[in-house]
């Protein structure tokens, strides 16, 4: 493989495009933040056959490593601003895969209009390691926290929920898929950060993050930092029609698909006098959304039934240590 | 191991002691950047067995990650903020490993005046993987680039050349190193970033770069970036007592220690009206400057001999990727 600093001419220098990047030229990027920002600052790790398959192409892998950052950013109310990259690349990474990953990264800088600002490209005897750290801004003082849900409360997600983790059983082989294969792989490879959707709850939501650990676990993540239990009506979630399907067919429970994971929905709430406001802003984003529950006053962290009533889901999500 | 949320709990939520990082409990930081000022963002990698030995200590390892990202923000002017921090561990990694490089991120951070802000703690198949994304500030407008230094000035660099590499050298058994053994291995672990030079240099230097690669190959770059030229002196460039003996006695020449890299000062170049103000800061910060070299108008990064003469250096530093 060329040179570290090659790797970069060709592959990365392409790619940073905002001034503050100075063409990846220099040590550092130099960042003048908005007038009135405040920065939102969030990253994610990727590991080869931890988070992603070593067969899967790598365009796919960089808008991954790209979305599930921006998906953090949009649960926040952030807009993008631009991104640091670290590459830990195995010596058997060929010039037509960097370009792909390249090719990826560029790809969505296009769809949401942020820049790859600096990072470091490093070599790995081990597995391709990739970590991103995103930077976004919004109007200082309205970053909408996990912390914030009240009693009386709305609880809301956007899109479907189980879809990316019936995508990856698919691939698994666990599953066939039928029509629908396809598309429930491509969930899983491609999520739709909610950017449009974000940005309107900024002065909305009392609390929000975004589903990657799984509906039920991220509701406990919601509801254990705001001090509050959590009514889910697991009739209300959200499914696609290939999810639906395959719960009538008694292959995959609700439960299931709540604690699957992947999904970089949104999930917030919201005060009952402006729930009202939630359907306009699925109108105006085109993005569907549906209430799924209720903040209770209760042990915090409690995810109860939809009537309030204790319960036991069966799993809490994914936690990459502990499986 | 425990689990990733336990991590998070018992080892780094104590280090976000800064109200931006929301305690670790939430997806993202939340940055009220000081008024005026740009950010200076950079990131740096680590891999086991490639950047640091298997059997370095992690509280040595988490200081070096962090030091080579100040060291990174010190070069260009800036003080430390705080830093994201990624983290790919091995299944083996024990508590007490977690615990020491824990302990060595808070010396750091007492010492530096950082704050952990946020991160991503994953699992791998492969050696320990680092990546560190720092955050610096300086007065809009003043930070250092490599790009800028003109025909006619004078460079600079802080501190002694060389004793990293030989630190490293060392360590690997190529040397024994007599008395300056523990003092040589010890700048190799624990480099010393020059913030407060930096932060002078800030409306002096016309460029800048940190020495990582090496002191010939980073002089390269900084005359790259500004289309430059520069004349270096060998018999200039300070040494450490222990570096000189060596040279002294035939062991290692001027060019290898010039050409060895990790030593993490500051070369820097400075308009020849305002060289005097040099030794000036030196004495405020306490810290040694030495002038090496001269910027010359010719071809855009060659390194000439101490008379403009052309010269061919042995080695032009460390590329990850190329040995």
């Amino acid at each position: 493989m060329a040179g570290e600093f090659d790797i970069i001419a060709t592959y990365f220098a392409p790619l940073a495009d905002d001034p503050s990047a100075l063409g990846l030229c220099d040590d550092a990027a130099e960042l003048s933040p908005p007038p009135g920002a405040d920065l939102v600052l969030t990253k994610d790790a990727m590991v080869a056959s931890v988070h992603f398959f070593e067969s899967d192409p790598p365009d796919l892998v960089a808008r991954k490593l790209a979305r599930v950052n921006l998906s953090d950013l949009a649960a926040k109310g952030a807009d993008p601003l631009g991104y640091l990259l670290g590459l830990a690349l195995p010596a058997a990474w060929s010039a037509s895969e960097l370009e792909g990953f390249a090719e990826g990264l560029r790809l969505d800088q296009a769809e949401f209009g942020w820049s790859l600002l600096g990072g470091d490209t490093v070599a790995t005897p081990g597995p391709l390691t990739l970590s991103l750290t995103a930077i976004g801004h919004v109007p200082r003082g309205t970053m909408i926290k996990r912390k914030g849900a009240k009693a009386g409360d709305l609880v809301f997600v956007t899109g479907t929920i189980g879809d990316a983790a019936l995508g990856l059983r698919i691939q698994k082989g666990e599953f066939e898929g039928g029509a629908s294969r396809d598309d429930l792989i491509h969930r899983y490879h491609l999520p739709e950060p909610r950017l449009s959707v974000g940005r309107e709850l900024r002065r909305l939501a009392t609390a929000a993050l975004d589903v990657s650990d799984g509906l039920i676990a991220d509701l406990t993540h919601l509801a254990q930092s705001s001090g509050v239990a959590v009514a889910l009506d697991l009739e209300a979630i959200p499914f696609s029609g290939a999810a639906q399907d395959l719960v009538d067919a008694g292959l995959v429970s609700r439960e299931e698909l709540a604690a699957g994971g992947d999904d970089y929905e949104i999930v917030f709430s919201v005060a009952p006098e402006r729930a009202p406001e939630v359907p306009e802003i699925a109108e105006r984003t085109g993005v569907p959304i549906r209430q799924i529950g209720r903040v209770l006053a209760g042990a915090a962290g409690e995810i109860l039934d939809r009537n309030g009533e204790k319960t036991s889901f069966k799993s809490k999500g994914y936690d990459h240590f502990s499986k």
